[in-house]
C-alpha cells in the first residue's frame, strides 16, 4: 500500500518559494539570512502553521515544524532539507526537500493518517555556504559538529557578522541549537546535482552514504625570468610544473576506484604576465571516494604525482592538506524504507552514494539518516539553469513521503 | 689600436644615476615620465653639456646630445639606450647603455680625438612600457613604427596620459620626433637579461639580431560543473585542456630551432573555485625565433596543440593573435665593428641572437644597427636584483667605445 501525494499542490508549493528572492533569470537569490531568507522563512513557519504543525526556532535559525504521533514515548522522524540558496542558484536545490517534507505532513492530514512517531519538518541554516563558511552549518551546530559561539562570529564578505544577521532576521530561536531528544530517523530529498540518474534512465535515486573528500593545497615555486632571454633548459617553470600536475590528476580516479573523482578546481599564477616565466603557481585538489582507505590511497598518489612533476621542471612544492571530511555509509533501515518506498510505487530507482555534502552528512551522526535522490536535468546545479522536471520532483517526493511514512509507523 | 675608457668614472657614473630613483632594495624605480625620470633625464642633460655636447630634445622626449665630427657631410654615429626603469628594476637596464655612450664621447675629449663622422648620444623615452605602452615607444616614434599623435594619447593605470605627463616634465622638445638626418649607425649597449654569457663563460656579447615574437591568447571554454557530483567521463574540464596545452608548448621549442623558446606567462581559471570543475580557461602564448619561417612553424604548431588538448578533453577553444613582431637581423657593417672591437681588446665575445625587444629594434629600421651585451649575473632582469659586475660593465663599455670609434671614422 502506498499513500499519494497532491502533485497540483507540490508544484504550486514549489512555485511559491521560487518566488521569493527569485531571479530574472529564473533562479533564486536567497542567500542565508538575507531578506529574501527571512521571508522565505516567514513563509515556511505560515505553511507549518497552516498545516497545524508546532513550529520551534532553534538558537541557529534551525526551524522545526512538528506534527505529534499516537505513541509519547516514540522517536521523532525528522524530514527536510534547506531554503537558502547559492548567489544565482536554481529553485530546486534544498527547497524541493522542504517542500515535498511540507507536502508529505499535508497528506498525512488530507487523509487523517496518525503516525505512531512524530514527524518534524526541518528547515536548517545556511546549507549553501556561499555567504557564511562553512556550508552544511545550521545541521552541523545541531548535530555538535560545530561550536555554536564561533560560528556566530563568523562574518561575511562585507564583515557582517551571523550572529547580528541571525537576530536581525528574527531567527535567533529560544531552543537550544541540539537534538532536543533522541531521534529515530532523519529523511532528506534533494536533487542529485549530477547526471547519474539521467545519464541511467533512472527514476529517483536511493542514496546510500555520502563521499569522503580530502582538499589539499598546493604550491610550485619555480623562478621568475624573462620569457625572452632565458633559455628553455634554463627555466623552473612553475606552471608547468603544475600543468604536468594536472594532466596526471585528470587520470588519478581511473587508477583509484570506480566513484573517485579529483578536481583542480582554482589555479593561481605569479606574476601572470604574457612575457615572464610563472615563478609560483597554486592550486587546489579535491578527491572524493566513498571509501576511506581508496581515498587515503588517492591522496598518496596525488603527493606522489606533484612531487613527480615538481621533480620533472626543477621547481619546489609543497602541499597543505586544508580539509577532510569522512565518507558516511547510511544506516540500513531508512535507506531500506526508501528502497521499499520505490518498489512499491513500482519506480526505478538507483542506487549511489551522493558526491556532495548534505545536512544529511551531520544528521548522520545523530540518528539514522537516508537520502531520496531527484533527477537533476544535465546534472546542472548552483546556477539558474538548474532543473528537475515537475513529474521528477513528484516520483522523489511521493518516494520520500512512503518512505517517511513506513518511519514514522514502525516499531523498530 | 683601441682606445681605453676611465673606468673609475664608468664606476661612478653609473652610481650617479642609481642614485636618481633608487630603491631600498637596491633597484630603481624610475618609470617613464616620472620625477624620477625628470630628474635622470636632467642629470643626463648636465653630463652632456659638461662634455660639451649639444643637447635637442624631441617632440616625445627623445633627447640627443651631439658632438660634432670633422666632415661636415658625414652621417652621424648615435650611440645610447634608456634611463627609464621597471617600478623595481636594476640599476644597469639601460642606463648601463647610456653612462657607457657618455663615457665614449667624454674619453674622445680626454683624449682629443676629432671623429671624421659626428657622434650623438641619445637616451629614448619609455623603452620599458610598464607605465605606459607599448615598449621601446620613444624609439618606435622616431622610427615611424607608431604615430605620436595615438602615443601621446595613450594613459597610465591612473588614467594619466602620456602627453601631460611629458610636457609636465618639461620634456615635449620643440624637434620633430623624427631622424633630423640620415645616420651611419645605432650602436646600443645593454645587459643580456638572459644566462647565456655567463653560461658559456664569454666576457661580453656580440648581439647579430633581435628575435622575432608572435604572441596569442588561447581561450578552452569546458562546462562548470560540482566537483563531487560530476563523474570524470562527464566532464568538460577547460584547466585540464589548457593542462595539457601548457605541457605540449613546454615540448614545443625542442621541434622548432636551437634557439626557439615558448611561454605560456599567464593563465586564469573560472569561476576558480576548489569545487567547481573549471569551465573557462584563458593562457597567452608567446614565441620567439630569429627565424621568421620557424616562427610561423612554431604558431602552426602551437595552434595544432591547442586543438588536440581541447579534442582530447572535449572542450571548445579558440585562438586569438595579439601580437607579431618580426625577428631583425643586423648589419653586417656595425656588428663587425663590434666584433673587431672584441677581438682586439682580446675579450672572449660570443655571438647572439637577443631574446628581448630593444630600441635597436626600432632603430635598425632607420639605420645600420648592433648592440653589444653585458653580462647579467644569473640571467636576472626586471628585478632589483639585476647585477652586471663593475669589469664586465667596463668590458662591455670599452668594446662599445671603440666600435663606435670604428663607425665614428670609417668612410664607408
Amino acid at each position: 500500500m502506498t499513500i499519494d501525494i497532491d502533485r497540483d499542490r507540490l508544484v504550486e508549493t514549489m512555485e511559491e518559494q521560487a518566488a521569493i528572492g527569485g531571479t530574472a533569470g529564473g533562479g533564486l537569490d536567497r542567500l542565508t539570512l538575507s531578506d529574501a531568507d527571512r521571508e522565505a522563512r516567514d513563509w515556511f513557519v505560515d505553511c507549518a502553521a497552516d498545516a497545524g504543525l508546532d513550529v520551534r526556532v532553534d538558537a541557529f535559525g534551525n526551524t522545526f515544524a512538528r506534527r505529534e504521533g499516537t505513541d509519547p514515548d516514540a522517536e521523532p522522524v525528522l524530514v527536510g532539507s534547506h531554503l537558502d540558496s547559492q548567489p544565482y542558484g536554481g529553485i530546486y536545490d534544498g527547497a524541493l526537500g522542504v517542500v515535498a517534507a511540507l507536502e508529505f505532513v499535508r497528506t498525512l492530514n488530507d487523509r487523517g493518517i496518525e503516525t505512531r512517531r512524530p514527524v518534524e519538518v526541518v528547515n536548517w541554516t545556511n546549507e549553501e555556504g556561499s555567504r557564511f563558511q562553512p556550508a552544511m552549518q545550521g545541521s552541523g551546530v545541531w548535530a555538535g559538529a560545530h561550536d555554536i559561539e564561533t560560528e556566530y562570529e563568523k562574518t561575511d564578505a562585507d564583515g557582517v557578522r551571523l550572529l547580528d544577521e541571525l537576530e536581525r532576521i528574527g531567527y535567533r530561536g529560544s531552543e537550544p541549537a541540539e537534538p532536543r531528544e533522541p531521534y529515530h530517523a532523519y529523511l532528506e530529498l534533494h536533487p542529485e546535482q549530477g547526471p547519474r540518474l539521467e545519464e541511467t534512465g533512472a527514476d529517483v535515486g536511493i542514496v546510500t552514504g555520502i563521499v569522503g573528500l580530502r582538499w589539499a593545497e598546493v604550491t610550485f615555486e619555480g623562478q621568475a625570468n624573462h620569457s625572452g632571454t632565458t633559455p628553455m633548459h634554463y627555466r623552473d617553470d612553475a606552471l608547468v610544473a603544475a600543468a604536468d600536475a594536472v594532466t596526471a590528476l585528470r587520470r588519478l580516479p581511473g587508477t583509484l576506484g570506480e566513484a573517485s573523482v579529483a578536481t583542480v578546481g582554482s589555479l593561481t599564477v605569479e606574476p601572470n604576465s604574457v612575457n615572464i616565466v610563472p615563478e609560483t603557481v597554486r592550486f587546489t585538489t579535491d578527491v572524493r571516494d566513498p571509501d576511506e582507505a581508496t581515498l587515503d590511497r588517492g591522496v598518496e598518489r596525488m603527493e606522489a604525482e606533484v612531487a613527480a612533476a615538481a621533480e620533472r621542471e626543477g621547481v619546489d612544492y609543497g602541499v597543505e592538506h586544508t580539509m577532510r571530511a569522512s565518507s558516511v555509509d547510511f544506516a540500513d533501515r531508512p535507506v531500506e524504507a526508501v528502497a521499499d518506498a520505490v518498489d512499491a510505487l513500482g519506480y526505478d530507482g538507483r542506487r549511489l552514494v551522493s558526491g556532495a555534502g548534505h545536512d544529511a552528512t551531520h544528521a548522520a551522526a545523530v540518528c539514522d539518516t537516508a537520502m531520496v535522490f531527484a533527477v537533476s536535468e544535465d546534472g546542472k546545479s548552483h546556477t539558474e539553469d538548474e532543473f528537475t522536471s515537475w513529474p521528477d520532483c513528484y516520483r522523489s517526493a511521493t518516494v520520500l513521503a512512503n518512505a517517511a511514512l513506513d518511519l514514522a509507523e514502525r516499531a523498530d
